[in-house]
């Protein structure tokens, strides 16, 4: 069995990389990052030190031009300034928020199917997603949905013959879940960022940097990626 | 209302672009190419030749690198040769055929999507794609079948709020029918492609041919491609 994970170099996808490496073994698992033109290309180096903390091969994929005509704030193309509230009350103004990605997780998920069915001749292979429920009460984004998940999960496997099948360990769960799972396997989060913003330092104000430095404090501990 | 059509130059997602056009007018179509490294790169020069014709906007993406190491034999890095038999006889032998390209039409259709959500403020956009079922009896492609497009339109809709609904209008149709649908649009098929090899002229002898040949011939008329 192989597996290949969506690995933006965020707190989420890095507890999906660790989960799948503590379940196969580093040598039977590849993480993949797309780039699509997000304002904090951070990320990708982030992506790049976690793979090469877990000694896992990593490929980098660019879809930005599918994005070219996209006015999402979260596009270094973008004019907008980034919303400095949560997301329930980002939701509760517009259930389609600024940050959206165009079908952002099913492009994400399509890439690297094909490419996994390429890269592996095994008859089974896992494609690891971190996709969560932002928090308790919301649903942030229509491509983090179970019914979504569920929806792709299918496409994959019948356009796969089988082949590959769609893990999202943590739909439906919120990003303190994830901590919990993470500070088990030891997640190396300091090598991790999840801020929007473009800065070297986490904006601390962002919708995805509050939910970060909520589930931390929820599972009692400091953020280490927040530590000098 | 708004639509996107998956384009390939063939004979299908031509007959697609006519529907729509007829439906909705050029001004509200646009076409979409995907190159993914494709061997019968003369498809895309087809796709161009009838997207003007049609007098639509065309886009073109290159999806190749996902498919580095795919041994389809459809790539143009495959040193495979193709199967001069039709699709009922490769399908028997296994349900994986040859030319089978690691989830092509989730990965096409989810880059139409995420680009078709960028390119257009309409709250509803159609995005058509001409799959089918190649012969009555079975059906050579999973990402063909039924069940796969409902998969992947219901994660379409989901995951774009709504705004973009798959269109397949050839589900569980066989070319002929499409021909038929097409002769009454007055496509022009002289401009279409869809051999499998490299050569200018179609071979006569792949599965798609054969199964072209038969189109024509089911509807009573000559392939306009052919004629010299």
């Amino acid at each position: 069995m192989k597996a290949v994970v969506l690995s933006s170099g965020g707190l989420d996808s890095t507890t999906c990389l660790a989960i799948s490496v503590d379940k196969l073994g580093s040598d039977n698992v590849s993480a993949v990052s797309i780039f699509y033109g997000q304002r904090h290309s951070k990320e990708l180096e982030c992506a790049n030190n976690v793979a090469r903390w877990y000694g896992v091969s990593h490929y980098e994929f660019d879809a930005g031009e599918l994005m070219k005509f996209s006015d999402s704030a979260l596009l270094n193309t973008s004019s907008k300034s980034l919303e400095k509230s949560d997301y329930a009350e980002q939701v509760e103004k517009n259930p389609r928020i600024a940050t959206y990605v165009p079908f952002r997780n099913g492009l994400m998920i399509s890439m690297a199917a094909t490419f996994a069915d390429g890269l592996y001749k095994d008859d089974n292979v896992k494609l690891y997603i971190g996709v969560h429920q932002d928090d308790a009460a919301i649903n942030a984004y229509a491509d983090c949905s179970k019914e979504f998940i569920d929806a792709m999960g299918e496409a994959v496997k019948i356009g796969t013959y089988g082949k590959i099948e769609l893990v999202a360990p943590f739909v439906g769960k919120n990003k303190a879940d994830i901590v919990k799972v993470g500070l088990d396997l030891k997640v190396p989060y300091e090598l991790t960022r999840s801020c929007y913003e473009r800065g070297d330092k986490p904006c601390g104000k962002c919708a995805t940097c509050l939910d970060r430095a909520a589930a931390f404090a929820a599972n009692g501990v400091k953020d280490p990626a927040l530590e000098e």
